[in-house]
């Protein structure tokens, strides 16, 4: 059967995260559903470029499945407008019986966007995280700077996880304002470990809010030491943006 | 009594609009419920620059109330965080016992979201609308000159309207591309009439996609007549984002 890839974006707010569990909706049953329907209510499973977490929302997820050869366009069309209101199909093409989303992938970019207005915007509360206290902006940009690189992330991965290699080299890190009180973090690397960028956020922001100084980042990337890091940024202002395979 | 004005934002899209009506939930009931809390139980009547509908959104709306002394940012601060999460209260101020947020108006700023994305973007599906089909933006960008300035806007109002004077002028008219396959509308002037910016939007939408020329506009403005303008936009586009007053 040929084998699928897909670029999906989803507003995660209602779903408990992209991978299925035994409770609660996932984006990845949701889209199995969809294609089950339209395969004739024979079953199709999907996999992701990896999990991402309740509230956490894609523009560029991707994911492949094998399916009965059918015109990837009408495919993607059809697809797209059966899902729910909140899942939306951006592309399907036809790949090599061999692709697979999570282990070819090589690079990953993270957008998080934090709403630092007083107050609170209402229409972004589900779509960026929201800080009430005075941010120093220079020192963030400084700090981040030391993110780029190749580094044993373990101070930035939450505990518990099974992952063994710790190492991940990330090529882009930054923070800028995009006006009307928000800031966007950009992130993109080889890969991310479980959490990642929602605690390299959060320690930022005890950067900004002078809790910590710029130069205490290398010194908690040293450490390997979860402890040292800040608390994990809430989950609604993380986008995973972007998939990139060898063959792009 | 101390009257005071307040600058409130709201995330219309839970709501039946702006102002009380015998069914739905509004963002009016649910202001005066909170209000009506903090005065231990007494009914505050608030008023609105003007109504919003059902789904659409305000950044700028304001209002004006009477209220037993009190320090206005203490005020904000009880009625921000009081409020539904969708709700949030800008500023507070003590104003004249004479100022009206409605009759004291003298400009209006409308902004209008157009996702032009396809597929749809997920994560904007309540704030913006969606536009399918390809739109010539530098024919949006003609037609929306056309509507500067002082115009009777019969053609560009609700039927079924009671208000008689159809005369508004406009200050600023514009659409523009800011990135990611959206475009903002924005509409600034002296007053607007009910569903006119959507009326508007609708309009140049059908400029954009070849069903009407941007010379259309100007004789579709004299014309008067509601069935000459095209359909009106899906509200959650809209967002009032300011109203001035003469003293500012």
């Amino acid at each position: 059967m040929p084998r699928y890839k897909a670029v999906v974006a989803y507003d995660g707010t209602n779903y408990c995260g992209f991978q299925s569990q035994e409770n609660g909706n996932t984006v990845q049953a949701e889209i199995e559903k969809t294609l089950k329907k339209l395969n004739n209510g024979q079953q199709v499973t999907i996999h992701g470029s990896g999990r991402t977490d309740s509230g956490v929302h894609a523009w560029g997820q991707v994911i492949h499945f094998d399916y009965p050869e059918r015109d990837a366009e009408k495919l993607r069309h059809a697809l797209d407008t059966q899902s729910a209101a909140d899942i939306a199909v951006r592309s399907v093409e036809k790949v090599a019986e061999t692709f697979h989303a999570r282990y070819e992938a090589v690079e990953k970019t993270y957008h998080y966007h934090l709403d630092i207005g007083k107050p609170r915007t209402p229409f972004k509360r589900f779509y960026a995280a929201h800080y009430r206290h005075p941010l120093d902006l220079v020192k963030m940009q400084e700090a981040v700077q030391y993110v780029l690189g190749t580094h044993d992330f373990s101070a930035f991965c939450s505990t518990g996880t099974s992952v063994e290699n710790k190492v991940r080299t990330i090529y882009e890190a930054s923070v800028t304002e995009i006006g009307d009180n928000e800031l966007i973090f950009i992130f993109r690397g080889d890969g991310f470990l479980y959490k990642m960028v929602r605690i390299l956020v959060g320690t930022l922001i005890k950067i900004g809010n002078g809790q910590l100084e710029p130069h205490d980042m290398p010194k908690i990337i040293a450490s390997l030491d979860r402890n040292q890091a800040g608390p994990t940024a809430h989950p609604e202002g993380l986008y995973l943006m972007e998939v990139k395979y060898p063959s792009e």
